[in-house]
């Protein structure tokens, strides 16, 4: 399918910073067609909640992520930058971090917390792609687990669209529910410019690059098929699988 | 969403298996419009490679999947049984097992054997569902592990009505091409009878008859998520994920 891969010809800096933008303009999630249908405005207030229901399962399950990462670095220093993240979601308290903030997006649409938080209403698919990320961080090098989140380079861009758009398309979205995203827009970007700077460096055989590259590929297969999961299961041909989230509206 | 359970309530063998068989007649994969579609000869050839190819990923991780259930057996009498799964899907040689006879298929409806056996070419989605699957025999009980298989109980009728309707429906599938089927017709209701004896058997207290009924749906779950995924991408609305298979007819 793809072309042979010289691996003794390492990737300079640009060639390889040039190949992970690629990666994101051709496959991250902003590209699918689930996301123009909720910034636009075309999805009513039952499909935003099981878009917010599923995500709130990647969500909760990001700082366990992040703690198998932390849990595989020798070095105090690269784990007190990565802290940070667990920090970022868990907050330094109960009512604050970045969890707390989805709970005011699912509030805000009308979910009850308690079937939120027990992630019974969830798509089996939206498990299973989560589940796989987490293995993924457990089962590949440290280089790759770290690089995996290099999806967070393409993330303000689909922030900034999300908030504007949902803001202006929905009466029953306002500034508050929107705060998880407004958030991001200031977190993502330094988390982000440490992992690509972390894998220019580290990534020291085309082995390595490649190995990067594919880690950020199956990033975005984790989130694209998240979205797959709720097209078809609430937008077209909008089949519920049995057991899942059944809007009331 | 479901009623409380009592723990302290054991199921009597009637109403357990009774439990077994309800979650297949709401939840197996038969009852997918995908299958409908794939056995009343309503797709195209391209449709019915896309099902093969991805299908193919199951086939090859089951007897990686049963390996790990083996791997947690400590009485030889139970792995003398299970191994009779490896052998069924690895072949007593290269050139028999359910594995081959699936090329058999795929290289009937003219994709090529390399690429079928790269994966390279499969949905995200189908990866994560079969890779939850053999994660959930390597993370839970040994009851769990053995009793996810229950779904064969309910797979000799989904094999007949494919032979019969593949034959029927479609210029391009001959006998030779369905001879994976013809065989799990008399396979699997052996396995399956034993699993179902050994549930009855082994789950001694209402925690653990629950267990079991939830090994089944999770059973369930991934083979419906990997039918969405299909359904999604190659049927309705038809949007395939970058880096996927696109069928050429």
């Amino acid at each position: 399918m793809s072309e042979a891969i010289d691996y003794n010809t390492l990737l300079t800096s640009e060639e390889f910073e040039s190949r992970l933008r690629k990666i994101g303009e051709t496959r991250y999630h902003n590209l699918h067609p689930f996301h123009k249908l909720l910034h636009g405005g075309k999805l009513n207030k039952g499909q935003v909640q099981a878009w917010a229901l599923n995500r709130y399962y990647y969500q909760c399950s990001i700082p366990i992520k992040d703690s198998v990462v932390m849990s595989r670095m020798k070095d105090p220093e690269l784990r007190r930058i990565w802290r940070k993240r667990i920090i970022d979601h868990d907050g330094e308290s109960a009512d604050t971090g970045g969890i707390e903030r989805w709970y005011k997006l699912t509030d805000g649409l009308g979910l009850d917390r308690a079937y939120v938080e027990s992630t019974d209403g969830i798509l089996s698919t939206t498990r299973f792609a989560v589940d796989a990320y987490v293995n993924f961080v457990k089962q590949r090098s440290l280089l790759e687990a770290i690089t995996s989140s290099l999806t967070e380079l393409f993330a303000p861009g689909i922030h900034k669209e999300r908030i504007s758009g949902m803001l202006k398309n929905y009466d029953f979205i306002n500034d508050d529910i929107m705060a998880y995203f407004k958030k991001r827009l200031t977190q993502a970007p330094d988390d982000a410019k440490y992992v690509l700077d972390y894998a220019l460096e580290n990534a020291k055989t085309r082995q390595e690059q490649e190995d990067v590259c594919n880690a950020l590929i199956f990033k975005t297969q984790v989130l694209w098929s998240m979205l797959d999961a709720l097209h078809f299961s609430y937008h077209e041909p909008g089949i519920i699988p049995p057991g899942a989230f059944v809007p009331k509206e």
